[in-house]
């Protein structure tokens, strides 16, 4: 069963929107059983979604669209599709019961252009959008099917987790050979891409047809995904990703595509153990990104971002003479930042970030990149100094993988 | 000038990564006058990467791909598009010193692997890629023009800006009419969209054809957006605009699209003032927003990300009282956490942020996304109440916005 997304929405071509729906749908579809096949971003014009409707429906047998469906009047995908499935607008009366009670205290949002959100195309199956007042709408075409979504990210999750996909399962997939869709990923630090592959090499050679593996390399982390779309056992890709594991050993960190945060969550919780940071160049990307996730406070206490230098001395109690001596972005500080927090928090384990994130800040001994990351722990503090690039956002967010990975080895 | 973007690679169709790089092609390539058609992502798969180039170029005078161009197997766009263009590969003398250079300390890296990046297809003008190994290729198809970039983020933005817009420019807009495409932004909050969209009726019904007006809501707040591909003047914009701001203005919190907190941060600047924060249910994120653009350590000092209610006690002075007696997610504790940390740091402002991002600890008085936020200025200090929905994710962005758009109406 092959699937498409039709993104619909100027903001995403003018680079107004970053679409992260799509990648979110990406992951839904295949634990389903569903292959994605394309994804397709399109204006809002009508010549435009139709033309990429009637391509979809070529290539694929469900189409997923997001977007288009407000109340105001550049939102137009309700409408266009009326008339691509030669149909017409009709007041739907639960819709409306569910819109009315939605907005039941809120007078300024029941008005006449929110009332239009109730008619629907006739010809539509209409499912409950909880959280919204845009209705889901699938269309049927011969033994294929459209759905619509909202594109506001957090109504298209609960509207495809609830209604879309359960329908899907029940409607399309029922009567069909499921396929199992299988990605198992680990992760490997340490390595080249390149000495990766070299070391994979025969591996990949003797690897069966409908076995594929990709390398994903970011911010100095590279996931290696062994991908099968229903030719292999689920033994079979243990076995061969039980190789590949054992051709990893010396790089691997993870045996699974998590998130390091989300990993090292688990083993901190599973061991009653906490931790803190104490931040200068991430300024606080790092306790974001230990915070993210859900259950997240039973091991994560708290950050103390230290972004201007009054902040160490005071919060942190780095003495002004140590700056001095050595400057913030240097081994002591660190390590000084990351005992005062893991003390005066009380944690286990405690990290800490001070680096020169860019543009400016560079100096010829310590350039644009330069950071150094210090890890409390139980049995002693260390740190080592890193060169991670010169791009700003390129410098934080490889100081934060880092600085998890080094905590991971650390646990 | 019509340009369209294809990315290729298996991990954007399978929700492993999250194509970021497509929005920001988009924003360069209005500016430059090219307005962008479709954005397309495609297997790491020959067939379907063709139709996709063939699609693309029924469509689009430049097609700009990116993905596909790094050493390992999984990587194919070098060799499909040889086939393309019935051409092969062959050493490109400038590449291989580039790569021999950028990797000169890096042995582990100078493999025969990395050695096939210096094979380009014949036919292809190639352009430096300063920052990694992959070279940019060049093709031209009749009057129209083919780029190829890597996916990696960082390495596509350095390609886009210093070589591929700049080669674009000069061969193939040089001696087209240039159009001229406008959008300008406002921001607006405290109305509903479809209530903005009766305020805006008659507006928008006047508007001449080639004005395109389009609403973005987001963590509440919306952005208007008026767009015109060449069609009006730039004084007519701006007094189409001018009549916008007029019309929105009990709502308008800025007259620009930037990110909230780089308009707070311009305004500081400008004023030597600055800002610091405690945070607890946005765990770091209010504080990452804040330090996140270049310049930022100007105007921004630092925060207390107190996760847990220890560090409210003991970085920020709660009374562990006041916290038994009233919660943590409560006006007076709160309020305390933004003065202790604009007293401690000794910053102009100071924002705290309580609330319960959930999906736990909601009680029938406080669910889940319940959140108290409080601003200390110089003239005192206030907090506010708000409810910000169900999910986890949506409650910190929506508290990060909430929590900049009062500072903005405080400054």
């Amino acid at each position: 069963m092959r699937a498409e997304i039709i993104t619909i929405g100027d903001e995403l071509l003018i680079g107004q929107v970053v679409d992260t729906n799509s990648a979110w749908m990406a992951e839904k579809l295949n634990e389903n059983g569903i292959e994605l096949f394309q994804i397709t971003s399109v204006h809002d014009d009508r010549e435009h979604i139709v033309a990429a409707l009637n391509e979809a429906f070529n290539r694929a047998d469900i189409v997923l669209t997001t977007g288009g469906l407000g109340p105001t009047k550049d939102d137009i995908t309700k409408h266009v599709l009326c008339d691509y499935f030669g149909t017409h607008l009709i007041e739907d009366a639960s819709v409306r019961a569910h819109i009315e009670d939605l907005y039941k205290d809120r007078p300024d949002v029941l008005n006449r252009l929110t009332a239009t959100q109730w008619l629907v195309p006739e010809c539509a199956t209409i499912l409950e959008n909880r959280v919204g007042s845009a209705p889901l709408m699938v269309f049927h075409k011969d033994d294929k099917l459209l759905a619509c979504m909202p594109g506001v990210p957090y109504e298209m999750k609960i509207a495809m987790e609830e209604q879309i996909l359960p329908y899907i399962v029940s409607t399309l997939l029922r009567n069909s050979a499921s396929t199992k869709i299988t990605h198992k990923t680990l992760q490997v630090t340490g390595i080249p891409e390149s000495a990766l592959a070299i070391l994979l090499e025969d591996f990949e050679n003797a690897m069966p047809a409908g076995l594929h593996l990709a390398y994903l390399p970011k911010d100095g982390v590279i996931r290696l995904r062994l991908s099968s779309y229903g030719e292999l056992t689920e033994a079979e890709m243990e076995t061969y990703f039980d190789q590949l594991k054992t051709l990893t050993r010396d790089y691997m960190i993870a045996d699974t595509g998590d998130p390091l945060e989300v990993i090292i969550g688990n083993i901190l919780k599973s061991r009653h153990q906490t931790i803190a940071t104490a931040e200068s160049c991430t300024g606080g990307s790092l306790a974001s990104l230990l915070a993210k996730h859900p259950g997240s406070s039973a091991f994560y206490f708290g950050s103390v971002v230290s972004y201007d230098n009054s902040v160490k001395e005071h919060l942190l109690g780095v003495p002004s003479e140590m700056i001095k001596a050595h400057g913030v972005v240097s081994e002591g500080v660190v390590c000084e930042m990351a005992n005062s927090i893991r003390a005066q928090i009380g944690t286990d384990y405690a990290i800490a970030t001070s680096g020169i994130a860019g543009p400016t800040g560079g100096t010829p001994e310590k350039p644009v990149g330069t950071v150094w990351i210090a890890w409390a722990t139980p049995s002693g503090t260390t740190a080592e100094c890193f060169h991670l690039g010169k791009l700003r956002e390129q410098v934080i967010a490889r100081t934060c993988q880092k600085a998890l990975v080094g905590l991971l080895k650390r646990l």
